[in-house]
């Protein structure tokens, strides 16, 4: 069994659409228990109303509390321990549940995620890890947003646990790596920052340990890194199946294929092309964690596809898979430190 | 008449494209005049395999060297006086003609065009200003990738120049400006970077004169300042008409649009959506000056329509206007100075 904590209150279609999504996803996937995070009242009535009946597979836990959107929201998280994202991730930690789904506010969930959880050994920063593309031909991008001035070492983290991620995922044995430059407004032309750190090609990006930039470290870890990819090179060429950026430059490129996505009059799950699949995966903290954000988010099938997508990375064994990925670099770490390995 | 220097050589598909292009621009506005820039032994064969005559309304000036795409293209521009940029900004400098086009390397037009025009009064960097959205409902986004660490002085600039762009190119009597902000993933969040210089949301951006942000600095210029606008409100509500971001965040919106542009089957030009169009016009310089980029560049009728572009410019008079608008900032800055305005 797998046992997700959902949050009953985040996202604009809450607290219907939560429960929405729970009820088909607990019909759909029979090996799924769900512990509904809420105002007991809120969703008592909720399920009542549904004739859904608690206990088997569906469990209440009381939370009383929202984290709204808002610049506040990281230091709300740690002043409010009856927050559903609080009481969510605390599940996790003392073995309740095996992962997190909340609609909310990224920042909240990102921020309950490591102050609860604590970072995944040998990651120093979580990073939002989002599928961009057709069904057919997913790319992941990482990080989306969750951080802004990644280091070169960052990077280099970010490469490894999206790989990690895209053999989960994607079902990629040896997935393709690649650091994401601007691409040029002329195509062909070079690229425009390709010196500028925290995006880097692959000369470039921040110094990381020894001087070194990430297109070097990468080089270096044995994983399949394909240098510098632009967005031409991505969309068109399908040239890497993880492309590593800072999150300040993956929360713009998602935000604006989102807009795009979502501007049509057809729903993003059926319109051909380029556009953000739901559920951002939090990677580098140590749980499972979704984010069911953008239009899906407040729709009872996105809360249950980033249920299904939790679900996913509990029996691919996400938690050791991530911290195996890491090992490499926390023994490299520790070998420059002068420590034994 | 309107008299346009053409690059022979720059652009994927150069030196036919641009030749096509020229033919057909001049068959469809009989007040243009074109001075072809490049290898006069290799134009000559060109107009001659398609039955055009030097003389009357087309022009040779002999210019031998490219500057390709590389990362030394603004250097190159230096050291190469014969270079086809170099050559055609000259043009425009000694009033042989009104502007220039080309569809090499922006760098290289911008460094040509910086170089031998400079900066118009009052603008202190150029930036490119790319038209996005439906040919029905488009929006100018400046700067798309010129230069990257824009000061809140700097994106005031933007603001003041693109919205002068918008009054000729988007007939528009009194554009809406935004400051654009990294979307949220989950939509309703709070904006990513609202605190970080340089992409700002209005009470953000860099610090600029007396410590006040762009946003700031813009709500006092008597613009249609609309204040920040993120990807999904510019798409799908039409909040500006000019957008205005740095252009490290400019490069990477325009590159995956392009992208997802040209990633279907259908040219750009008839598909339904977003997309950036072609022709970045060059602001901030003394002059009239329009990058050929992306796939139109490499296409005839890119050429065509960029040329056409730089004729309307210079038909609505950029050149004073553009002045015009900025000497309101010159005053600006004189009375704090303490000048006299």
């Amino acid at each position: 069994m797998t046992h997700v904590a959902v949050d009953l209150l985040g996202g604009d279609g809450a607290p219907d659409a939560v429960v929405n999504g729970i009820d088909s996803a607990l019909g759909t996937d029979e090996s799924l228990e769900v512990s509904l995070v809420g105002p007991s009242g809120v969703a008592e009535r909720l399920l009542a109303e549904r004739r859904l009946a608690v206990g088997g597979r569906l469990r209440l836990v009381e939370a009383p509390h929202l984290i709204g959107p808002g610049q506040d929201a990281a230091r709300e998280v740690r002043s409010r321990r009856d927050a559903t994202v609080r009481v969510a991730t605390r599940l996790i930690r003392d073995g309740v549940v095996d992962a997190v789904v909340s609609a909310g506010p990224f920042e909240a969930l990102v921020a309950a995620a490591s102050f609860t959880l604590g970072p995944a050994p040998g990651a120093t920063r979580p990073a939002l890890a989002v599928l961009l593309g057709s069904p057919s031909r997913p790319t992941i991008l990482l990080d989306a947003g969750a951080a802004t001035g990644a280091s070169a070492d960052q990077l280099v983290q970010y490469a490894v646990v999206g790989s990690a991620y895209a053999t989960v995922c994607l079902d990629v044995a040896r997935p393709r790596i690649g650091l994401l430059v601007a691409g040029p407004v002329h195509r062909g032309g070079p690229r425009l920052d390709a010196g500028r750190p925290g995006v880097g090609g692959p000369a470039a990006g921040g110094s990381g340990a020894g001087g070194l930039g990430a297109g070097e470290l990468l080089a270096g870890l044995g994983l399949d890194f394909v240098g510098a990819v632009d967005a031409a090179g991505v969309v068109a060429g399908g040239q890497a199946d993880v492309v590593v950026c800072d999150g300040s430059i993956g929360a713009v490129v998602v935000s604006w294929l989102q807009a795009v996505a979502e501007s049509g009059d057809q729903p993003p799950q059926v319109q051909p092309g380029w556009y953000p699949q739901e559920g951002a995966f939090v990677v580098g903290v140590d749980g499972i964690v979704v984010v069911a954000g953008g239009r899906s988010g407040s729709t009872g099938s996105g809360i249950a596809r980033a249920i299904a997508q939790a679900s996913v990375a509990d029996r691919s064994g996400w938690v050791p898979r991530q911290r195996a990925a890491l090992a490499d670099l926390v023994a490299r770490r520790r070998t420059r430190a002068g420590l034994s390995a």
